[in-house]
């Protein structure tokens, strides 16, 4: 059984070295881990992301899972890409998980980038949009994605000092994907 | 012919008029908008999240395509709840569309919120976390999404001074959509 590892890993400074440690995970629990950088791409060439994207597609395609990482990236909230990739995988109807190194509510989040006050009975940031505030750790579409399309959110019980490259949560959602399909673990 | 309007428009002050406007918008080019917050939810309830959820997705499973802002939202890129969207409709092979009404680059994005350096010859953040630098504007995923599930993102040449009242470049998509799904202009 083939899962997508998506997550914002593939931006870090070891990204090759994350992806490893992941697919190494996934195969101790019976699974083959297919990892975007894995794709074979010369970022130099004009049509590099292009060519990003239709690998990552396929990857996606030939998956029967995926395991995203919604630990919050540059932001209050999770990466782009990853919660673009979990919506397509749930479009799909592929089994979906996630998981995130961060706790905290997502309200409690945004007020580390911006003022948030109360008014009219809801919650504000500077510019005037609502704050989300339904005790979620992430905007509502994923969190309840997670719930009715494989199973919630895996969230440490506190934040660990690395949240790069700390994998246990990781290493939970390769255990349950291992149980839903049927691996051998 | 059934859109679903997908955006952070839900969390304007305002968001009841603009969905009413982006609506009124679709059915002079022929086709029903399908806004969010028509949904009858009870935000006091305890499960009001779930219900949002629930709605939304029925809301995109019953529409043909879907029509994403992607203006930025709460820091460089565009709102989590969105690209979750476009990314399921894409999964469901819907046609997808989808404007920004801020023309910046992803890496100019990223500049008004944290220190960008180059490094080996990337681009890196201050935690040390790469910077897509494509030239796009937003994160690759969504780009080529829209451009080989749909058609390309719509962008203003300029940023108009209320990027979230001006809806010119969402009537733009709301051409090509009703060129596209055949409908009565």
């Amino acid at each position: 059984m083939k899962i997508y590892l998506a997550g914002p890993d593939v931006f870090l400074p070891d990204a090759l070295e994350i992806g490893r440690r992941k697919v190494a995970i996934c195969a101790r629990h019976g699974l083959t881990g297919l990892y975007p950088l894995d794709n074979d791409v010369d970022l130099a060439a004009s049509d590099a992301s292009r060519v990003i994207f239709r690998g990552n597609e396929m990857m996606m395609d030939d998956a029967d899972a995926i395991i995203a990482n919604l630990t919050p990236f540059r932001g209050p909230g999770a990466d782009a890409g990853t919660v673009y990739e979990l919506g397509y995988m749930a479009g799909r109807s592929k089994l979906c998980l996630g998981y995130c190194n961060d706790p905290t509510l997502y309200a409690d989040r945004v007020r580390r980038f911006t003022s948030v006050a109360e008014r009219d009975g809801r919650l504000v940031d500077a510019e005037g949009l609502t704050v989300e505030d339904f005790s979620l750790p992430d905007n509502l579409m994923m969190i309840h994605a997670l719930e009715l399309h494989g199973h919630p959110l895996v969230l440490p019980r506190e934040r660990p000092k690395d949240v790069w490259h700390d994998l246990a949560a990781f290493e939970i959602c390769v255990k349950l994907a291992a149980e839903r399909l049927g691996a051998e673990s």
